[in-house]
């Protein structure tokens, strides 16, 4: 038997082996916080778990879920977008649900056909499912140098044609994890008429969209009529909804959706109907968001404040609940996790995202107001 | 945008067509029953939903599920193997949980590298999901003819060493859907010595072992000391939980559960913890399962009997809930199906498994007892 040539690397994905990490450190009595997982500590949109109990309570006969989603749930997705950005969809031919968008991540290169050499751009710094899809199906992938010069954007212009015929498929995450930068309108347009006119579809991760501390939302894809992006709307972070696995793709491309269903019906991803019950009530209501984003600003505040305060250079934080930082005395991402760590705090060093996160590191701040609290305070006693 | 070409095959998943060509027969006023969908429309073990409920309740703040299954959901299963096959498996170590083997089943390929030529082995009558995995991944497909001589199970003395040095994986499903075929120790101890001669893992879904009519239960791979078989198990059809998502994956193969539990890490396929709680209790009882195998019995032997005062030959049918049936004036399936609509009963002609499967039809009896009597009260006049 020939394994997977990827597996047997010696890679392991990065929260694995920080947690490895921290284990260790808690084995020799050290006190530590660990701010390297995005999974909110905080309660889920409350009326969503009474539905969901609702739902289970009403099903005593359990049946197939739906593989591309409920009628009722891909209506609400569909109200959704209505209300929220004034755009209207068509539940039967533009929306999917999903379980969860990371299986729908690891999955979307499949709609493709890949033997002419075609590639999967992702940035260099990237959440790392993107990469270990490509990878796990052997797919050529082009990492996109991303910098504080760009503002952790891919510099659309320094590709040429040649390089851009090559690309099938490509990643944009805005609000950015690792990084929290955000593209623009103008970004999307201007990447959307490439993805035109050289033949690829853009897909936009926008699981962090719904959480924004700025007084205009961040732009989205919704929002830009072409057939060119495939959207992945998460209730994760905008609902706290981790543990439950829902969200959404949406098209305006109807041979991208239709094919895509027919991708995912014999991977078997449909979402529990009792789950998707409850997930219509988060998607029903635009206001928990909104308070979700005042309890985040809050603690990216207090943390931001104790990072400059110890030296730290914070990038953007203007959306998501990650912090992006570097510090003058730190070339490397491991001096500035050592000093973290010496501190009581583990942190993702920025070389966990790819090697263009040298000298960076990621901190999260969806923990309680009383964990961000200590944060703070020993946040601003790290000596680099 | 090239898109994958299996896709854009005219090939639609057979549940799809049949229903289409259900509604299309209802909106004609027809009173059809539908005996197509393997999926029990009896109550769900009853203490499974209480659990889940329970589980919910106490879960206010929810987080990411482990991919590899919580440690007490894997405890619980290596529990039940304990029990019911007095087998002991390291939780850590040989067992990994699935949302529902249908993902698994799709994913298992990944495991291995495909580069050198390798084949991917499947009866030529199997469940669908077998073949869409291979073919959405471009692998090459070896079909193992199967026939009512052979017992439906593949002929392992007809294929030569040439052959058998091709195959990387070789899928079994016993008892056996469509036929209800049933491996015995002996052939599965047969095949796997093939597999150590030839380096190929066994991949043994055995999915409805716990539904069977016989004395002595069916046998698994799971009672022979092999490091050569993967099994997946499944409470969809043994606790009546289709609609929740929730099985195992056991092997004794380290390396194998290892790459797996690697493979499946980005591709996000932990089932949400509440319900992983609640199929604890599922897997802690071995009563209901035989308890649903008494109404199911029941059903078979009233179907059964009508199907035979028709004319039909009705082949195995001691475990599983499907009936595989074919007549003497009924050379095609098509004809099966035709005189079985013209009696009002829409069943699954063999041909949607296989071409194997001409001539055969099959027929679920996962219904409520007292469709089990209208459809053996219209099977019986049914004019072919």
């Amino acid at each position: 038997m020939h394994f997977n040539h990827y597996l047997l690397e010696g890679h392991t994905y990065f929260i694995a082996a920080l947690n490895e990490r921290l284990s260790a450190l808690r084995a020799q009595g050290r006190d530590i916080i660990s701010l390297i997982m995005g999974d909110p500590i905080e309660p889920t949109y409350p009326p969503v778990r009474d539905a969901v109990v609702a739902a289970l309570q009403a099903t005593e006969i359990s049946q197939y879920p739906k593989n591309r989603g409920d009628g009722f749930y891909l209506e609400a997705v569909a109200n959704w977008a209505l209300r929220y950005y004034g755009q209207t969809f068509d539940p039967a031919k533009e929306i999917l649900s999903c379980n969860g968008t990371k299986e729908a991540i690891f999955h979307v290169p499949l709609l493709f056909d890949w033997s002419q050499g075609q590639e999967i751009w992702i940035p260099s710094l990237s959440y790392p499912v993107y990469e270990a899809s490509a990878r796990t199906l052997g797919i050529p992938v082009k990492y996109l140098p991303l910098s504080a010069e760009t503002g952790f954007l891919p510099d659309l212009d320094s590709f040429s044609a040649e390089e851009w015929q090559r690309c099938q498929l490509f990643w944009i995450n805005s609000p950015h994890n690792p990084t929290t930068a955000l593209a623009d309108r103008a970004y999307f347009e201007k990447l959307l008429a490439l993805a035109e006119r050289y033949d690829f579809l853009v897909c936009s991760d926008e699981c962090y969209n719904e959480l924004y501390y700025t007084e205009q939302r961040p732009a989205s894809c919704l929002e830009i009529d072409s057939p060119r992006w495939l959207v992945f709307r998460s209730l994760s972070k905008r609902s706290h909804m981790t543990g439950y696995r829902m969200g959404a793709l949406i098209s305006r491309n109807h041979e991208v959706i239709r094919l895509l269903g027919k991708l995912r019906e014999p991977i078997g991803v449909g979402t529990p109907t009792f789950i998707q019950q409850g997930a219509v009530t988060a998607w029903n209501d635009d206001q928990h968001p909104r308070d979700f984003a005042v309890g985040y600003r809050r603690k990216r505040d207090l943390i931001s404040t104790a990072l400059k305060a110890a030296g730290c250079e914070v990038f953007g934080a203007q959306a998501g609940f990650y912090l992006w930082f570097s510090h003058p005395h730190c070339s490397s991402s491991e001096a500035l996790l050592q000093g973290f760590i010496e501190a009581g705090l583990l942190i993702t060093p920025g070389t966990a995202f790819g090697s263009d996160g040298e000298g960076y590191a990621r901190l999260t701040y969806c923990v309680t107001q009383e964990i961000a609290e200590e944060v703070a305070r020993r946040a601003a006693q790290v000596k680099l």
